[in-house]
C-alpha cells in the first residue's frame, strides 16, 4: 500500500516573500498546490480553476454549510477559502499538496487537518522586511508603522508551526522546505504501510522458508 | 546566541546495516561521533578514545554511580555505555552528534534525552536481511531462525522512534538522514535563539527608525 500524501501549509507575516519561496519549490517538484474559492470578480488574465475558483455568493455559502472548506475568511465582503474535497482526494492519491496562506488560515486548517506540515517564513531581518514592504510603494510612515506591528504580533504565532524557515536567500528556503518534507515522509507516525509491509514480509520469510 | 547541536541515534535491528549508513553519513557531513566506553580488553588494532574508551572496573561503576552515562548495558560480563558529559558538550557549543546504538540503547538514551533524533533503520526487505544474516556465515539454521524472530520483535520498537529510514540503498538512506536532521534544525521548538533574534530586531526597528 502506498503511503499518503502531505499537506504542506507554507504560512508568514506579508513581506517575507512566501510566494516567491512557493513559486520556486513548485517549479522544482511535482507537488500540487491548492487553489482558493472566492466570491469577488475575476480581474483581467485570472483564470477560472488556476488563479482561483469563481463561485456565487450562494454556492459559497452553501459549500461552507457542508463544511466544504479547510478554513474561509471573509474579506471587505469577499469571501475566501480552501476547498477541501481535492485536497483531501490529492492527499489521498500519495500527491504532497502545497497550501500557501496567511497566518489565520493556517492557523484554521490546523484546527481542521493537524496532521499537515505548518512551516512559518521568517523575514531575513527586520531592515530586509521594512525594505520590502516600502518597495512596494504604498505605503505612508503611519501603515507602514501599523505593519511593522503587525508583523511583530505575527512573529508570536511561530508557536503554533512545526516549523520556521529563515528567508535570507530563496534558493536555501526551497532547499530547507524539501528537506522538510523529505524528513516527514520518513516520520514513524506517517509510515504505517511501509512499516507493516516489513513485518509481514518477515513473517512470511518465517513461515515458508 | 547559537542554536544547540542535535543528537542524532541510528539504531534498529542487527542486519539492517547502519554501521555502514553511519560511516557513509560521517564521511559527507562534520558530524561528531560519540565513542562508547567499556571495560573489555581491548582488542588488535583497536585505539584508545577512538574504538572505544577503555575503561578499569571501578572506574567505569564510578562513573555509573555519578550518572556520567547516557546508557549503558552489561553484556557477558563487560560493561559497555555511552559517556554523557562530552555528548552534552558537543552539543552545547553547536555540533551535531551521531550515536549508532542498538534498540535497547537507544531507549535508555531517549529516557534521558527524549530532545535527540531518534532514526530506526528498517532493513530493505526481508529476503535481503536474511542474505545478509546467512553471509555473516556463523550461523545455523536453529540460530538464524532466532536471529529472525529477534529481529521480527524488534521492528516492533520502532513506534518509540521518531522517523524510519528504509537502508535499501545506502546513498538514499544517507540522503534522507541528511534530510531529517536538516529539517530537525528547522523545527520551531529548536529555534528559540533565531526567532528571539528576529523579534528583537523588529523591535529595534520600531523604536529608533
Amino acid at each position: 500500500m502506498k503511503e499518503k500524501g502531505l499537506l504542506i501549509v507554507i504560512s508568514g507575516p506579508s513581506g517575507t516573500g512566501k510566494g516567491t519561496v512557493c513559486k520556486a519549490i513548485l517549479d522544482k517538484n511535482d507537488f500540487w498546490i491548492s487553489v482558493s474559492a472566492t466570491t469577488r470578480s475575476p480581474r483581467v488574465g485570472e483564470i477560472e480553476g488556476k488563479s482561483y475558483y469563481f463561485l456565487a455568493k450562494e454556492e459559497f455559502v452553501s459549500k461552507i454549510n457542508n463544511d466544504d472548506f479547510l478554513e474561509y475568511a471573509e474579506v471587505y465582503g469577499n469571501f475566501y477559502g480552501t476547498p477541501k474535497s481535492k485536497v483531501l482526494e490529492m492527499i489521498e492519491q500519495g500527491r504532497d499538496v502545497i497550501l500557501e496562506i496567511d497566518i489565520q488560515g493556517a492557523l484554521k486548517v490546523k484546527d481542521n487537518y493537524p496532521e499537515g506540515v505548518f512551516i512559518f517564513i521568517l523575514p531575513p531581518s527586520m531592515v530586509e522586511l521594512k525594505n520590502r514592504i516600502t518597495k512596494r510603494g504604498t505605503e505612508t510612515p503611519e501603515s507602514l508603522m501599523t505593519r511593522f506591528k503587525s508583523a511583530y504580533k505575527e512573529i508570536n504565532y511561530v508557536s503554533k508551526y512545526n516549523y520556521a524557515v529563515v528567508n535570507d536567500n530563496v534558493d536555501d528556503a526551497v532547499r530547507k522546505i524539501e528537506s522538510i518534507v523529505s524528513a516527514e515522509r520518513c516520520r514513524v507516525d506517517r509510515m504505517k504501510e511501509t512499516i507493516f509491509d516489513c513485518k509481514e514480509g518477515l513473517m512470511h520469510e518465517q513461515l515458508y522458508d
